[in-house]
């Protein structure tokens, strides 16, 4: 590490505070904040070495220096065009920062469907006392978890009184401790006949694209309900509908869409089955610690001694997370 | 135990091979049907010794050899008129039946208001894609039961994992293991400026008629929200809409009102924040277990071998539960 200045371009801020940890550091570093006039890093950001925040496909060329980037949230993928996956830039971003609230809103999705809200949200707004509900119990069902990373690993502990058959598809079907069964995208399909409840936390990315096509989504259990908090295209949200409308499918809570904002004239809005939560659950932002400026702090201390290899949360650009 | 027959009126219906497994028990066990001829329990009914169901008022001076009535539910406050609680006879019901369904609508509400459904449910109704939302985590909140029965001891279990504090309400404030704190209803008032979350789970009854008035809410700490899955009487529910809309309270899960059905312009239908669940919370009815019979099996044997001390699920009349 030479002794020259260290420049970083702060895209995502951060607070006075903050800024002045980083600098206490080590005297090299050097920070140029662009949060409120994002135009000039092309003009004025050509020795910027690190990116705190997002990196866009124009803005690129105009930084020659780049060696990394820090993501302040957990999905990554419009980071992820040609030209960073082909360069050398080390791509961090912070996994688990959003587990809690993400793992309580999935939770809250299963319970919605299971204890038959839909149903009871429709009479109460129509002033109706009684109506044909069809509760079920979230206890000792098969729970099917597509993305076994840092949001399914808060998701786990919070199923655990439940007594849930728990199976999950990662990347490569390794075995996980906390699950009963795992699989890949593939492997899994055969089995999909026992599934009750499918959560959806699967990184966006040409691996995941439709990952619960029209066909996986036949194949699971008549009365499955499907709960989504990744991204929107990893589901074929139409063919949801069709297959909800059918009967085979029992409900849906859905955070995202694809794209978003939905168009006004969404089918999925206004359905009497489907739940849509605005990209909403990741809220509310952590208070009482910052996962984000943990990660990207470690990681500067590993970057000014030369130590890339200590770095947490490199994104393997070809997996896409 | 003399050996004349022991009359057993099955007001509440037996099937076939459940009533096999009683005759199977003792010879002396003679069984009458009223299910389907209600009005013949009194003028047929009146050697009964045992009623497995419900007897109601006018009935009771036509059973004077009544000695045990048992309960296939939970709440007996219909149960419990004078003449019944200055008789002595003995009243069973079946704690538990309902445990797991009722714990697992308790916590979807508690969720449902946490991650702020009630927002988005009226969102994606009007094909709005994005709200002014406001969710909270349930994580590490305080939690109020109120009745730290047996479906209490069903939903403590669920909140586990939250990391919750967890404080009940009993009669008389004894500890319970499971809680962090325990109360009388008079003795939590001056701690309510703490309580996110109160889970109401009361039996019926004087002592509880509206347990929750509208100074107990007012002084519950401002956002806190309210699941009711117990009687309609237990809460002022007219002071509790009032405190909705005042913005004090957040939001309401409300299984039951006082009356029930509520008449049809109820001021509860239709409100945004105010979700009413039409008495449904104790279903699905067990499938795979019958806990009712079970009870009543053993207190049958018991009965026939005048061990009445070893009878489970006694009803203690003057506390109504």
């Amino acid at each position: 590490m030479p002794d020259s200045p260290l420049q970083i371009a702060l895209v995502s801020s951060l607070d006075d505070h903050k800024q002045h940890q980083l600098r206490a550091l080590d005297p090299r570093i050097d920070l140029h904040d662009y949060h409120e006039d994002r135009d000039s890093l092309i003009t004025a950001g050509r020795s910027s070495r690190i990116v705190h925040g997002n990196v866009r496909p124009h803005e690129l060329p105009h930084l020659p220096n780049l060696q990394w980037v820090h993501a302040t949230w957990t999905g990554v993928e419009n980071l992820l065009f040609p030209a960073i996956i082909q360069s050398d830039v080390i791509l961090t971003n912070t996994r688990g920062q959003v587990g809690q609230p993400m793992a309580e809103h999935a939770l809250a999705g299963l319970l919605y469907i299971a204890r038959d809200f839909p149903t009871w949200t429709r009479a109460s707004a129509n002033s109706q006392w009684k109506a044909d509900q069809n509760p079920t119990l979230l206890a000792n069902s098969t729970v099917l978890i597509l993305g076994t990373g840092a949001i399914a690993a808060h998701l786990v502990p919070l199923l655990a009184p439940f007594h849930v058959t728990l199976w999950g598809v990662n990347s490569d079907g390794r075995a996980l401790p906390a699950y009963d069964r795992t699989f890949t995208l593939n492997s899994v399909r055969p089995h999909l006949g026992q599934v009750d409840f499918v959560v959806m936390l699967l990184p966006a990315g040409a691996h995941t694209r439709h990952a619960m096509d029209r066909p996986f989504m036949q194949s699971l259990k008549p009365g499955a309900a499907v709960v989504n908090l990744s991204r929107g295209s990893v589901i074929d949200n139409l063919a949801l509908k069709d297959l909800i409308d059918a009967g085979h499918l029992r409900a849906a809570v859905l955070d995202v869409t694809d794209p978003e904002p939905p168009p006004t004239d969404y089918p999925l809005f206004a359905h009497p089955r489907i739940l849509l939560t605005g990209h909403g659950s990741w809220a509310p932002p952590p208070t009482d610690s910052d996962l984000s400026f943990e990660i990207f702090t470690h990681n500067l201390r590993c970057f000014l001694n030369n130590r890339l290899a200590d770095m947490r949360n490199v994104v393997n650009k070809q997996a896409g997370y």
